[in-house]
């Protein structure tokens, strides 16, 4: 199984690929794609949307997963510019097939390090251990996308041993 | 000049194309693109997303009007949502050299009526005059599309105005 982590943004969306071999998630690939500050919203949004599908066509993941849409209360503006970028991203995924899901970054959080508030170095830690990488995964959005899809995995993995034992 | 009004939404998206005839605005075609309710969230965007396409490449209009995004502190995820929709919206415009033009829902009100608050039955009722329809437009969806196109007009024809007063 291939899993796309992203982490949206209007200005930078993070992404990272983890492949599953024997059982354990691998880094294959991490990134980001950057919208130029100076364009029009409808050109950063075609930015995102041709990076991604390219990103996609390339990497070609099982499944996608992204954080779950909500509502920051505080900064409503950047919240639904976010949903202008996480709207192109569930299209791209949409085009080619790919399923999307969703977690909430408290989920995402509790799930690495057992704290849903953890902070953001804790969390980079949690994911340079899980993924044995030499460094730890920056910038943050890269950091953000593969917590995410570190996160799909071991919701998957629980689901397919619940699977497991009630065939038995 | 062919614009083209959009009202994004994720369930119905109105649209509406005003073409400026003899210096008048005058209603080409109008409609709605529908998604299923029980497709997910990545079904959804695609199906707005192509319905948009198709309706951009059938009207070709030079310019595409929406409502200025703004934050619903009451209803944060709705607004979320319509984020996604304006993306794949803005999207689709990018993808065929359209510009976006976009305009508060009180500007569009106060340039219709001269009220900035004006209810859903007076701006219908100011549409239906303006541009000359036997009934009232229906459903809510296309009359606030012909008003954002309509606003993009009397905008334009300000501008234009302002312009030849400064060649003189």
């Amino acid at each position: 199984m291939r899993i796309l982590g992203v982490d949206p943004g209007l200005n930078t969306t993070g992404y990272g690929l983890l492949e599953i071999v024997d059982r354990r998630p691998q880094l294959v690939e991490a990134g980001i794609i950057r919208s130029k500050p100076s364009g029009s919203l409808p050109e950063r949004i075609q930015e995102i949307y041709d990076g991604l599908t390219e990103t996609l066509e390339s990497l070609r993941p099982d499944v996608l997963a992204l954080e779950k849409l909500y509502a920051h209360y505080d900064r409503p503006t950047t919240a639904i510019l976010m949903g202008h970028a996480r709207g192109v991203i569930c299209l791209a995924a949409a085009e080619h097939g790919i399923e999307v899901e969703d977690y909430a970054a408290t989920q995402v959080k509790k799930t690495l390090t057992g704290n849903g508030r953890a902070p953001k170095t804790q969390m980079q830690l949690a994911i340079q251990r899980e993924l044995n990488l030499a460094t730890l995964p920056e910038p943050a959005d890269v950091a953000d996308a593969l917590a995410i899809a570190f996160c799909h995995y071991c919701v998957a993995r629980a689901q397919h041993v619940a699977r497991s034992v009630s065939d038995d």
